[in-house]
């Protein structure tokens, strides 16, 4: 009783956050006049009605991992499942299940979208889905100790279950102060794109939604174009921001600190910033023939690389009609992923350089058997439980990965769409290739594929053991 | 120097051992005087006079397990560059690299070929290619500590690079004695499966074909149409020595010792036939109205199961065309592969065993910090160091996995002959999916691309680590 008392009372708070963040779109009905206001206000009220009661309930202060996690998943589950309901009543997305998908879609900062036309939207449901990748771009449980003092003890183990990554560092002593710290990078590099997509001529309503899609790394769009129609300084901007966005955090905290030398020596920054050098490169060469210039090529490739490193999914052009070369480099980065750390999905550069430097080490140790070798990574040695976490990781995904593509199967789709839907969502990404590629959607699936990519996107933004032991947890336990 | 002499001494005795090979087929030339036997009277020659004199250096009798792997992985290559001669000379196969690759693929017990039409074949060369299958399939150098005793210690890490699966267990004490025992049980196999088909009505050429192909887990086939052509009683012989092929060879050393409830104790075996009968079944589900009646898609539906899952390749029809469910159950059983200690190829279903029971030990943590879980397998607790290695072995299989799809996408093929040529290669199945479906061939890919392939089909037969290993020792070791 104890226990289930703290996670109804952290779901009574997110509620009642969740009845706050409602406000905007609620705002931007009124001031577009759309209409669709008394749908948001009605929300407001399921939400606080909901909420406020289980907010009175007084929880003790600890706070296991395990309940970490299963509260995380929880919260994130009916923070979606709440937030679907303004899109189904408005009439935007009549379908709850569409809506649900949609809903996690902009909270799992995935970006998938069931709709074939994303213009009809009202202006509204246009910003609440995007301004979803906002809120689940750095974490709700992030602002949520940003904001304010919450458990004691509990904020690191829901800090742990939420964010990206093996291991969790506080950039500063406290976690509230980490998670201050955390937002307030993120609110700054929100801002400092707001600003330039303003400069570049850009209205206020676009430079917004853009920007929460492209910081948060989501990939919703308010075209059915994507980024196509944007001009070239604008794709640029929206590039180098995405690019910005799937770097670990603790980057910018040594920049604003004046640590330039230390943050450039992360290593995992270092690789993340020589894999998408040398995949534009390559994918630019490949696709060179496809467009005017070299300059052009680069230009469009930088965008899609970066767009789909950081697990974006924003294109200025379909990339699905590329050569096979650079379809397959997408593909691979994709599951890379940006860095941990950071707003973006996929395996994190950190576990595959990881995973590189424990091959070269097996090697090693076959070759030179009585050398005693550590792993190392930013000078410091990489502890067995981090490693094994890491393989455990690695070998979970692949499982899901299969299992998932399986269960689609049954639909009956080519190969190439089935593979690269449980690819892009799985690692938060949004478009794939063949028919759930960048000009298409994930309109065609039935309720029940939906309700898989469902599970997929948030077992990737929680880096899979939260929703497993939520689903774990549903089967009755053997006492 | 020393060490070198243990690699060349070795390297020697392999090349006696394939001069001895060679007779079979020179013999077949003869019988059907098919004009062929002086290439492979010459290849004798070129076999002993490599061999001979490098079997006249005094090795020392001490063999790391690194040498092992090397030596390993080496004489696998030096093996198939030989073999190959005979199929290029002959004029069966006029391009060395494709003589290589039908080599390689036919001692790796792949089974996928370059050709379009196996049929015009001489008797001698479609010998030769599935008689590698018999040599590969349980192993070269099984074969040569079984015949003569080898350098005593060297014996066992040979063994150990040779077998599959996580751990070599000696089924008897010694290792002279094991590979007797294996290669006994193995020609066991063999002789019933020749005899079975004898009997159903079938040539003695053609059984024996058949035989080294099923029995070897290999694939290589008489006709175009694989074992579309054979009578439906042939069929069901060939899919129970093909499923009997893909058992943990433990169990037949059980039988033979009387110990019959041991034997279904293995619970590799157990999961084995659990997944053999659960896809059998879901695949007949799903293809019943491709065919006749129910009975005859159950039919069809074991042959491919076995078929797959053991890595033969054989196929009764196209199941490229089956729906995609089935297809993808199929795709999986590549991956899966057959047991530990086995002649078929794959991850080997000990590992996937031991993978889920890891995943299902992570949640049980979670959810129990305080309890201790060891891993059992068997009844026995798993050792640390196999749980380790399988999770290393798995994350390396899908780095070579993904880099090996990125290399060969530079041809432009698409993605679903890509993704199922490496995996039918890496698994040594012989057959994937479109292009390289099971009434196509390899033929049409470039020389990049088959060497790639080659190499995958290495890597996969020796379990990765020897030809990594190998590979990093080209380049110059640093002092």
């Amino acid at each position: 009783m104890k226990k289930n008392s703290i996670i109804l009372y952290i779901v009574g708070i997110l509620l009642v956050f969740e009845s706050a963040f409602l406000l905007l779109p609620l705002a931007v009905s009124f001031i577009y006049a759309d209409g669709n206001w008394m749908w948001y206000l009605l929300t407001v009220f399921i939400c606080l009605a909901l909420g406020i009661p289980l907010t009175r309930i007084k929880p003790g202060k600890n706070l296991s991992l395990k309940e970490g996690y299963i509260i995380v998943a929880l919260c994130w589950l009916v923070l979606s499942l709440i937030g679907a309901l303004p899109l189904m009543l408005s009439g935007d997305i009549p379908e709850y299940v569409d809506a649900l998908f949609e809903t996690v879609s902009g909270f799992t900062t995935t970006g998938a979208s069931i709709l074939s036309d994303v213009e009809v939207l009202s202006r509204s449901g246009m910003f609440w889905r995007s301004f979803m990748h906002c809120i689940g771009g750095m974490g709700i449980f992030m602002f949520m100790m940003a904001v304010l003092p919450m458990l004691g003890t509990a904020d690191m183990n829901l800090m742990k279950a939420e964010s990206t990554g093996p291991s969790v560092e506080r950039i500063v002593p406290h976690v509230r102060d980490s998670a201050r710290l955390m937002y307030g990078m993120y609110f700054g590099i929100t801002i400092a794109e707001v600003i330039a997509l303003l400069i570049s001529g850009m209205d206020l309503y676009s430079s917004l939604l853009l920007t929460f899609g492209s910081v948060g790394t989501g990939g919703f769009g308010l075209l059915n174009s994507s980024c196509g129609d944007y001009t070239s300084a604008q794709q640029t901007i929206i590039s180098f921001f995405m690019a910005a966005s799937g770097i670990n955090y603790t980057f910018y905290f040594f920049i604003i600190s004046g640590k330039i030398k230390d943050a450039f020596h992360i290593e995992e920054v270092k690789y993340y910033i020589g894999i998408i050098v040398a995949s534009t490169f390559v994918i630019a060469l490949n696709v060179s023939k496809l467009f005017g210039s070299f300059s052009e090529a680069l230009h469009h490739s930088f965008f899609q690389v970066a767009s789909i490193i950081t697990t974006t999914g924003y294109s200025t052009v379909d990339f699905d009609v590329w050569p096979e070369l650079s379809r397959m480099i997408l593909l691979i980065l994709m599951m890379i992923g940006g860095c941990s750390g950071s707003t973006a999905g996929g395996i994190k550069v950190y576990r595959v350089v990881l995973l590189m430097k424990q091959l070269k080490r097996e090697l090693s140790v076959l070759r030179h058997p009585r050398e005693v070798k550590v792993l190392r990574m930013d000078g410091g040695v990489v502890r067995e439980s981090v490693m094994r976490s890491t393989n455990v990781f690695i070998s979970i995904y692949f499982v899901i990965f299969f299992v998932s593509l399986l269960l689609i199967s049954i639909e009956n789709y080519d190969f190439t769409t089935g593979f690269t839907a449980v690819t892009a969502t799985i690692n938060n990404i949004g478009p794939g290739l063949s028919l759930v590629g960048p000009t298409c959607n994930y309109g065609f699936f039935s309720v029940y594929s939906k309700l898989i990519l469902i599970f997929d996107m948030l077992a990737g933004r929680l880096e899979l053991f939260p929703v497993l032991l939520l689903l774990s947890m549903m089967k009755p336990r053997r006492k």
